[in-house]
């Protein structure tokens, strides 16, 4: 039977490797990265980089794939979002098909395969579908809140409190649930149409790698300074991943 | 000024460690590892393998040391953390001392420096304390929480929704405050004294390492065997390693 790795590599850095990642990059048959449609050309160009820094194996193909792109127009969140895994489950299966009886496959995923991406389930969705038996594993890597927490050089949470990770969506219609938010996906500056001024925010861009901006300050003193800096640099970049923690309170308060 | 590195060191697995990681060690004059105290004997000896297997500069120096115990007695929590820290801060400041000027050390932090992890707060007061100058930076590990969705194979949020990260004593106090929950540093297995039959669980112990035991299923039907399974790993080691997640729905319920 086929198997294929889903091997988390980090948040743009290519020190955020594991030796667990680089052993697998070298024993698969090929590594699928995804270099058109909805992958951003500066971050196939990183996938690409990784790929040549640490596969020392020849007979480890890389293999570049087009991803299909989410189309939004007349249709929920939901709906979209369950319409785009099936056209990416159907991609998948013709990649997998292409590997030797038995062979090996990764696809590299950025941050952590578990943490806000759908790789495991869509692959998930295409085992169900029968069409193609194969097997997978999961392999961990640095999610983009850990490289935050890293950059700011804090802890995520507070002492023996909980830590909530959401999406800027959710953030606008629910507020944030715990004394520590981290705020992922947020394309509309969430964190600027709250009303919490004291709250403190870490924000970082473009983590872990040479263009990464970082600031952090009392929301209502940070919050349009991190607005305007987020503007011009996906202005300039032509695209940005950015995420960031908002606390309230601090350690010991309740002591 | 002196440099400290805090370094993520993954859940167990040696192969959890990142090229950044394993770079930084061999930079340094000396590696601190915790061997005695508060430190169970079975994780120092994964440090002492970790170290063996990777720094490759004859130049560092691997220094063990004893980590203060927390008193438990006569105190709130929160007091008996706070003092805790601060004698593992006069520790801390007693080995970065020994350092050469300008000299550069690391602490290996099971899991992520970041997350229910006390070594950056603890040197941040060290430095506060101001009886020593010295810098120090992060880098990021595998957490415990990617463990456990790797060895399950899932993602660990629903598509689009939040992630709540808390410990056993918040879930008894307040429940599961989203369709995702990960408790870490449950030792009073809360999981099973909370009514919430139809809840999902996903428990891992001792992650990543040999010994590693996972478990899923509705928490009805599975929270005996992991009680049962629990206290008797336990009893086995001498100490337990575990987290799980609690989850509520399937993706696209809201469909």
């Amino acid at each position: 039977m086929r198997r294929i790795h889903i091997i988390g590599i980090g948040t743009g850095n290519p020190e955020h490797l594991t030796v667990q990642a680089i052993n697998a990059m070298n024993a698969v048959d090929a590594i699928f990265i995804p270099t058109k449609g909805a992958e951003k050309e500066g971050l196939a160009a990183v996938r690409r980089e990784i790929c040549s820094r640490y596969v020392t194996n020849s007979r480890t193909a890389i293999i570049e794939f087009a991803v299909p792109k989410r189309a939004t127009t007349d249709r929920t969140y939901l709906k979209s979002v369950d319409v785009w895994h099936a056209a990416i489950a159907e991609t998948y299966v013709r990649l997998i098909k292409e590997l030797p009886e038995a062979g090996e496959g990764a696809f590299l995923v950025w941050g952590d395969p578990s943490l806000y991406d759908s790789t495991i389930r869509i692959l998930e969705r295409a085992r169900k579908a029968g069409t193609l038996a194969f097997e997978f594993s999961v392999i961990p890597g640095i999610t983009s809140v850990q490289a935050l927490a890293a950059s700011h050089r804090i802890p995520i949470n507070l002492v023996g409190k909980p830590l909530e990770i959401t999406t800027g969506r959710r953030l606008l219609e629910q507020g944030s649930q715990a004394e520590s938010t981290v705020v992922m996906l947020d394309g509309e500056t969430a964190f600027s149409k709250i009303d919490d001024p004291d709250a403190e925010i870490f924000w970082g861009a473009y983590l872990g790698t040479p263009d990464e901006i970082t600031r952090a300050g009392r929301l209502a003193d940070v919050a349009e300074e991190i607005v305007r800096l987020r503007a011009e640099a996906r202005a300039r970049h032509g695209w940005i991943m950015d995420i960031y923690l908002l606390r309230k309170g601090h350690d010991f308060d309740d002591l």
